[in-house]
């Protein structure tokens, strides 16, 4: 195993979770060099300086990032990323770079306090002793670290980010065209009603960009959307025909779905 | 304003929200009558010997309980519900009864402790003095109480609990559909998709009929679900055209939306 290393770069790291990776890696007791559009330092600098450079950018930027300062990064050190999709990253970061290659991604937002019961993914790239070292320190941190490949990590990120997210934005979509207003909502809300208003209020507060990118950018997200309408409209056909008996049995079939695999 | 009485039937009362208001009304002190299929008193003398009968029958059954046990109760006294819509409750209570009517629809599930911070729905029917009792108990009871029409009720529930919990629902047929296990995505949640995970479980726990009914009886469900996919049609052909600055418009719409009305 690898590390603690002499330097660790942050490029992008005036973003928001560039910031939060700064900070953690700062209470870690590393030596962070953070590098982005108004810094002193250039990126090819700092990629060129730290032993482990780590690209916060965003996602539609990580792939030019990765070609321009890959070659920099010393044969000895680690280049790793902090984006929500993994294929892409890690095929431009493993094909412009000779050092260690990792990818990251951390399941949760610049909100979060700290690493302690968060979710951390790894994909590997090349070479292992930075690797292990990156895993031990999120471990030490309290994270739990889940490691995978990156097409495995894109296709549960279609369920987990963006079904889950582009629901919470359809729903609010739907309430917008229907003309209800979301004053009435939360006066007609029951409690699980009322959890899922926050959660939509909590969307539509995030960058629009980031939401569209995480769609748009990740190849598998259609097929599963796709999925979802058709069953969808499974349900409408069931309703519509008042056909109560199929209706359960679906709702029993996924019981036991969800029951037997959480059993495994 | 009437009240207290004598006493207060509920029918249906060995149904999880019938037990749960027979104990409700207890601890505010009133003399409670259940009446169901397994209790020595049959509805129809319960409904005779009671100043306030309760209907706390399954949905399905509220409009052949009310003809039936209507024209039993007092003159001088109440006659309501605690069903999930209130259209056709309603208007079978007012046509089958001389008595007061008031149609109640609490927006929580029979696993909340207590009256406390929930809401409960009375729509007016017939009579004021036992409608205004009926008010104070839930208010004092520390429940906030949303006083509006039958019809702006079930529309309200068309999205609050009809579009919220088949979203759930179509989510979790659509994993199972997708074969991922429950356990995988479990291992690869954010904190927004724990919540979500959860909320699919609990109501996959909850009864298939109910919720079936709860659609299907509605008969302004479908056009709220059928506008819900024309949103999810929309923001999937955006995202096939990657078209990120519509996808973008849309969210910063909804926005919008969300936060102007909130401040009227």
């Amino acid at each position: 195993m690898k590390g603690p290393p002499d330097s660790i770069a942050v490029i992008g790291g005036e973003g928001r979770m560039g910031r939060w990776f700064i900070r953690f890696f700062e209470e870690m007791g590393l030596h962070v060099i953070s590098a982005g559009r108004n810094t002193s330092i250039t990126p090819k600098e700092a990629a060129r300086d730290a032993e482990v450079v780590v690209l916060a950018v965003p996602m539609h930027a990580v792939g030019e990032s990765a070609r321009e300062l890959g070659p920099y990064v010393r044969e000895k050190g680690l280049l790793t990323d902090i984006t929500s999709l993994k294929k892409e990253a890690m095929e431009e970061m493993m094909a412009h770079s000779k050092c260690e290659v990792v990818g990251t991604h951390p399941l949760f937002g610049p909100g979060e306090p700290g690493m302690v019961g968060q979710t951390v993914v790894i994909c590997p790239g090349r070479g292992e002793g930075w690797r292990d070292w990156l895993v031990g320190l999120f471990r030490d941190a309290g994270a739990h670290v889940v490691i995978t490949s990156p097409e495995e990590h894109d296709m549960m990120m279609t369920v987990v980010q963006g079904l889950n997210h582009i629901l919470n934005l359809a729903l609010g979509l739907t309430v917008m065209d229907l003309g209800v207003a979301p004053k009435e909502l939360r006066r007609f809300s029951t409690p699980s009603f009322g959890t899922r208003l926050r959660q939509i209020e909590h969307l539509l507060f995030q960058d629009p960009e980031l939401y569209a990118e995480l769609n748009m950018l990740n190849p598998k997200f259609p097929s599963t959307f796709r999925a979802f309408g058709e069953v969808c409209r499974r349900l409408l056909r069931l309703i519509e025909k008042e056909d109560k008996e199929e209706f359960a049995r679906l709702f029993r079939e996924a019981l036991k779905f969800f029951n037997d695999r959480s059993a495994l």
